[in-house]
């Protein structure tokens, strides 16, 4: 079909686009317009030449990104004064580790929750980072503006991706509480120091601030307070439940909490190593759809396609440039910005069939087995911890790598071996606070899911991770499962999805997308964790029966000793010789 | 907390916000980044002071709404191309429809699915009107401009509401095929038909449109055709199960429906009356929360604070405001402009603390019972019908009602009873094409949505109305019904949200947020249908126990009379005489 006009203007950059009021079709629709008139009033709306046309054309306005959020805000994870709390100390702690690993700071986060008055309804939220601190004439835009940021256009991992979290708690602290977003911030060790209001108005989505400048004795850093109407409670999907579920995907994070009664909870460093350093990559070609494509030819600065190709993606050398050209019956000196639709079309048929070396993982940075079981052992008590890592695949041109770590057991609830080989019980301890992740030993497994290192703590049954975990068949690893449901037993899963972008089921942010090829990875990566457990579990059960077997001979031996010292006539010495021996024999006879 | 200043700037209106690019903060942050430059190349980039910062305010860009959903389309229902294909379609006739109904036109439809090409993976889909038509200057806008339409700011009922899914549908064409949105528009007997071929420029979320005039025999209306990338399957979820749903619920539109294979289906209206018409009203004190009441406060034009409460809100007058004020110890005659935030706080409880009248109903169209059985019997072949429609109800000052169909029984899968009072067993018909609505007898109830008339198709587990379906005990109404699961028998369940704002789940539409004031509704609504259905359902029982007697009845008389013959010696013209007595008195013992 012809498009090509459609293509031409489509990609005309220059600043006047044809606004709708200049539009020569506005000067044709005039005279409709008088002969509507003339024949007003007709029987229907309908007849009167346009006259309802007319009438709903004065309706029709824009609609605020800000404005439709704020009616909608359920979809940013904002739908229950409790969820909101979360929702709000989430994106804020998001934002201040993405801003301290990416100026390669070691993270020290204070987060502190505090009733407005005596209040139960309403809160002040305080996030505190020792991040590079933000520049005066962001500060605005970063906490007053939704779907302002740096993260939306770069092809890295981090843990906020859309630029609308931290503005949305805002809003909607706005909206509840009628008072604005309070900012300080010190953009490194010499700069000065400076405090913002800010308010955003929602009709056209920009912010409003008021600066001044304040004394702050800190070296680098921001804070950011925004009050709310909030309800808190501890327990499950609670502010608690999610830092410490940071803290174990984290665990080079400080953690510092101030919960509303005054109590305080500390999350300590297990390592001081930060996360391995992302760098932005270049588009790859097979994620390229063709109107991006088309896109990328229209604003490429390279003069010949074949420098284009090479220039605007990752992974195209001069050989793959010049035999994608030769597939698409294209010269390679051809300017890109010339391309008709159809011509771009014929090179994305050539890219597709094209082999092109996999993108490169710098982009993103897996937590590693080491780290996980690292993050594991420090907030989850158990006798046996595995992970996996799984080496990053490509889907839609972007890399992404699945992990699953298990803690199985809690301490009590099996029986171990000592060093000498002998089977003893250890004692069930007691869960110390109300956060205790790992479940009773006939209860389903515990599933913390993750994303870029973010916890997922709502709509885990809508989560690809879920349904994944669902699908794994556990029996194979000693475990119970009833059908469609999680496994039973003393354990706790960890999975995480590490990629430059996340599909989320929506801006809440709160569960993945089940994309065909996510779903494998996490299948794969789930069974060759499962392995690892099954060993561990039949080993379990093996040393269960053993000491079941070990109390038979217990509980029988004297008896047989009595019976032989009559038959016998044997004197006490003997008797003791004779257990001593008989209880050897049946020892050896079981290799222990 | 201090939020005058907050409070004052929050709605600045007039246009020189502070753009960040002029805030005095600039002028500040340049001595630190001298300082900066100076002692750059510290041990750590933060050391640098600010140099980090100011590194990453580089990067700070805006995202437009475009390239966000673009890239995150699956919010918006084009995750899989067979979804997009329906989701395209579903978009196009709701803006049909609502435009029709606005004009108050009996709508008259045309969808047209055809191949590009030979391909199996390429689709032209067209939709055709005969509504008001769209005047030259909205066109661009209206199919090129995401968040953008006459909907969203108003308080009444509609199928689009957010501006986004028809310039969403256009976005995903263009991203897979190339190819620009056309449309052919008459709004009126008189205008100028006009032909476009409208873009959309991603990054400024602006349409590009070129226009022509053309011919088109045809009084007024739209035509809207996209190139998109899609895949055609019939049967569940299929665009074909879509529009026959719109028809359940739509009985007044004529849909025409061409499939890719040339195959055309036709639903006839089943009445020619349009849905009442729907009024805009006025926002309702009990729904506004705080932040939208201080942004109303400061754009309104009446100048006392009495004159804002019963101007710019529904169901206030003299008596009302006065108490408004009176309570909130604010004087009646005070300039709302010049209220403090805590001034309006106190309106805003005093509010709460006021019974105010019920906000109107005109704003919304239940579909009403006669229509919805109407609806149901057009399109679902059974032999009981039942509707509730529940009297509307208001949630967050918004009303809404929900309404119950259901259609039980598949003729032939029960009994009936003749006039004479005679139990026939009728013969079962076999399903006339793929899409017949009801299941076997022994299957799981078929659940169809519906949210202002629109079908919901997707995420039907996700969805408040299945949740209401599946809590609902069913066997208190003579059906099955699994643990957590929805009932069992040959039954269509329909279930219709009418509001004037729906809590959508997701922006493409697909489910309703479970908020409590509407899973009550649904619990009520559902109960009085329910116990509709129960007398018929145990009635049905009682005639099948019925035919099991009488078939009894028919077996053993005959050989009692047999061995009566012998015993007394009875003649042929006796046996007869003695089967019908014996027949008619067990008839009459059992009053039939």
């Amino acid at each position: 079909m012809n498009s090509g006009p459609g293509q031409q203007t489509l990609f005309d950059n220059d600043q006047n686009t044809m606004a709708p009021e200049k539009t020569p079709a506005d000067k044709k629709a005039a005279p409709d317009q008088k002969a509507a008139a003339k024949d007003g009033g007709g029987k229907d709306k309908s007849g009167g030449g346009g006259s309802a046309a007319e009438q709903m054309a004065k309706k029709q306005r824009e609609i605020s990104v800000s404005e439709f959020f704020t009616k909608n805000r359920h979809l940013l994870g904002f739908d229950s004064p409790r969820k909101a709390l979360l929702t709000a100390v989430k994106e804020a702690v998001d934002n201040s580790l993405d801003a301290c690993e990416e100026a390669r700071i070691l993270p020290e986060i204070k987060v502190k929750i505090a009733r407005i008055g005596q209040s139960d309804k309403q809160f002040t939220m305080t996030v505190e980072d020792n991040g590079p601190g933000i520049v005066a004439n962001q500060v605005g835009n970063v906490f007053g503006r939704l779907l302002y940021g740096s993260k939306f256009h770069r092809l890295r991992q981090s843990r906020g991706q859309q630029g609308i979290g931290i503005s949305a708690a805002g809003m909607y602290g706005l909206l509840t509480t009628g008072n604005p977003v309070r900012v300080r911030t010190k953009p490194g060790k010499r700069a000065q120091p400076l405090f913002f209001e800010i308010t955003i108005d929602t009709a056209k989505n920009r912010p409003d601030a008021v600066q001044k400048s304040i004394e702050w004795e800190k070296d680098h850093g921001t804070e950011v307070s925004i009050d709310l109407e909030g309800e808190y409670r501890r327990g499950q999907k609670s502010v608690e439940e999610f830092l410490k579920l940071m803290a174990v995907a984290n665990p080079h994070v400080y953690l510092h909490y101030t919960d509303p009664d005054g109590n305080v909870t500390e999350y300590q460093r297990a390592t001081k190593e930060l996360p391995q350093e992302v760098e932005e990559i270049k588009p790859h070609p097979h994620g390229v759809e063709l109107g991006v494509l088309l896109k990328m030819v229209n604003e490429s600065e390279n003069r010949t396609t074949s420098a284009f190709l090479q220039e605007d993606f990752s992974r195209v050398g001069p050989t793959v440039a010049k035999e994608i050209c030769a597939k698409a019956g294209i010269k390679p000196e051809a300017n890109p910005r010339r391309l008709e639709t159809s011509d771009v079309a014929k090179i994305k048929a050539a890219i597709d069939a094209t082999k092109i070396m996999a993108p490169p993982l710098s982009c993103i940075a897996p937590i590693g087995e080491d780290v996980i079981i690292t993050g594991l052992k420090k907030e989850v008590e158990a006798d046996f911890y595995v992970a996996t890592s799984r080496k990053p695949v490509v889907y839609r041109g972007h890399p992404f790598a699945i992990e699953v770590g298990i803690a199985y057991g809690k301490p009590g609830d099996t029986l171990q071996m000592t060093d000498s080989g002998k089977i003893v019980e250890v004692a069930a301890k007691k869960p110390e606070n109300a956060e205790v992740l790992m479940g009773a030993a006939d209860e389903p497994v515990r599933l913390i899911r993750f994303a870029n290192r973010v916890p997922l703590v709502f709509q885990q049954s809508a989560c690809a991770i879920s349904k994944a975990v669902i699908d794994t068949n556990w029996k194979n690893y000693g475990l119970q499962q009833p059908r469609g449901a999680l496994p039973i037993g003393p354990m706790v899963i960890f999975v995480h999805f590490a990629s430059v972008w996340v599909p989320f089921t929506s801006e809440a942010k709160e569960a993945i997308a089940s994309y065909d090829e996510i779903m494998e990875e996490l299948r794969l990566a789930l069974m060759d964790a499962g392995r690892k457990l099954g060993s561990h579990v039949r080993k379990g059960k093996k040393l269960a029966n053993e000491f079941k077997k070990r109390n038979y001979i217990e509980v029988y031996i004297p008896h047989l000793v009595v019976a032989l010292k009559d038959i016998l006539k044997l004197d006490d010495k003997q008797v003791e010789r004779a257990q001593g021996k008989l209880t050897n024999v049946l020892e050896k006879s079981r290799k222990l």
